[in-house]
């Protein structure tokens, strides 16, 4: 009998619960809110009556391989405890995985949600069409969330705290973070960050077109792209400026890390086409082990190397909002 | 009949080749001038000779467990081939490990010295004490060279380029660096990147003590060190932007990799305690991953945890010149 696996993305507005083949084909799926006034109890209540309802309906044609659970950091691991997530308030503390184990008698598998859509992308996504086993990938979300898997492997550091891609300072002089840090790549190319910028624009009175589309909810960026779409040029800077330090953020990924893949994802890579050719000019200058590897424009390969191997790519994530719930799924694989 | 390896260290001015036993204990040791003027082949000649020397005068009491040469990059791995040294001219292409291989009849184990120098920090240095796996050691020489231990095994990217943290950008609108980026790290806290410092203090007309001690061979940094000891606030402000530019690289390596050392070795380490009050004040900024997990200043522990376990640490090497002749001896246990 084939075996199943149940995934969780445990978000701060969702709670998706997927169940997926070996093959991480979905066979099931739930989306509920995440009751987060509620408690951390009574989410990770409403999160094993999902799992069981969907193991229970796959149960009869797949033996269960086991159940992961993405979720917001600050996460201790292994002891799967939770910090303090900023969109799951008074969870701090919460023994996630202790409370699912306990409530399901079943080992559960617990992991940082950036580093499970890390994952996926290496596995089913843009690390598929080469079997890449290392990558590094960067969530440009509310926040930058960043995941890197090494050899196969999700690479958590002596405390789980690997991965804070997004607090690599990347402007010395620049503002201050809500880390504690300064000049952090997530103050230019996250989605408070493009805000962040945006708004500057707009006080500085240099750009009405940008303080008619500023808002605070998610559309901003959306309408901040399409007046860059129309040709304004200081939203067309806004995106270059979230480019230029990604890509200074990403010079120095790949001149320590030397990984074949760098995955962009999130809802800000959708405006992939506004800030892709200043963060790959930022990196081409800033990294001369990207001038060694990088891919030849006209064949696909490298510099001096067969086609694909010995190439550093940087691409857009493949699987939009489902990597977090499909790596999760693949957790108990992993492990 | 316990084993012993041979370890060479190619340097630009001198051929070190070390026996050592298995618990990396010097047993025999030649230097010799490194004959770069008479070519590659030559100098693998030397190196055989001196190899085949220690072997025989080894070779009664213990068994050989292999051979490891330590070689400035640029190096293609696991080939073996050399790129362009700066510190060996004409040796660009040459088949280092196949040449030696031939030579010898024996296999070799050939990795980049600053590799070579963290494996040895790691196992019989700075990591000794905490029985560390992982580690990121910056090597502050004429340039700034990096190697990166994870989990016991050296991390080499695809292609053998990884560790070039000396090009981490640190500073956006720094200068150019001869790897064709700008604002390297390399930039402000290598010899030649402090020496350029002092240079446009001198030439500014700002410090005639500076401008006396200037000279281009190594005992500038020397001098100049000296001089801040002295007092000089000026020679003292070069040293702070060395530890600032280490601070900031050092939070980027933090931030991504959550390691518990990092080790800082090569000659301008002697004036760690010029730059090291500005680099960790610089880290500490920067980095939350870091303020989580430093030392306890009273127990030497990190907040919250048990004594040594789960803390980042940064310290100088322990090792000095030794360390990558030492750790070319370890290559033949570490493959």
């Amino acid at each position: 009998m084939s075996s199943f696996s149940i995934g969780v993305d445990l978000g701060g507005t969702n709670l998706r619960v997927g169940a997926f083949t070996s093959k991480f084909e979905r066979i099931g799926l739930s989306t509920t809110p995440t009751r987060v006034f509620a408690g951390p109890e009574a989410v990770a209540r409403d999160m094993c009556d999902e799992i069981v309802k969907l193991m229970r309906s796959c149960a009869d044609s797949r033996t269960l391989q086991g159940i992961g659970v993405g979720s917001p950091g600050p996460l201790e691991l292994p002891a799967g405890r939770l910090g303090a997530p900023p969109n799951l308030p008074g969870f701090e503390g919460f023994e996630l995985k202790q409370t699912l184990e306990n409530m399901l008698q079943l080992p559960v598998h617990v992991e940082h949600d950036s580093n499970a859509a890390a994952l996926a992308e290496c596995h089913s996504g843009s690390g598929k069409e080469h079997h890449e086993t290392s990558m590094c990938m960067l969530t440009l979300g509310t926040g930058v969330g960043a995941g890197l898997v090494l050899d196969g492997r999700v690479w958590h550091g002596m405390n789980g705290m690997a991965g804070e891609a997004g607090h690599i300072p990347v402007e010395p002089r620049g503002p201050r973070c809500s880390c504690g840090g300064r000049g952090c790549l997530e103050l230019y190319a996250s989605a408070s960050g493009i805000h962040r910028m945006a708004t500057e624009l707009a006080s500085a009175g240099n750009s009405p077109a940008i303080f008619s589309v500023l808002d605070h909810d998610a559309s901003t960026i959306l309408a901040l792209a399409g007046l860059a779409d129309r040709g304004d040029a200081q939203a067309c800077e806004v995106f270059c400026q979230a480019g230029r330090s990604l890509g200074a953020a990403l010079a120095g990924l790949v001149n320590v890390l030397n990984l074949p893949l760098y995955v962009i994802g999130g809802g800000v890579a959708n405006a992939w086409h506004l800030f892709a050719p200043a963060m790959m000019e930022e990196l081409t200058e800033l990294s001369y082990v990207y001038r060694l590897t990088r891919p030849n424009p006209s064949t696909g390969s490298s510099n001096g190397t067969a086609a694909g191997r010995g190439t550093t790519r940087v691409v857009p994530a493949l699987l939009g909002s489902d990597a977090g719930l499909m790596g999760a799924a693949m957790l108990p694989y992993a492990n």
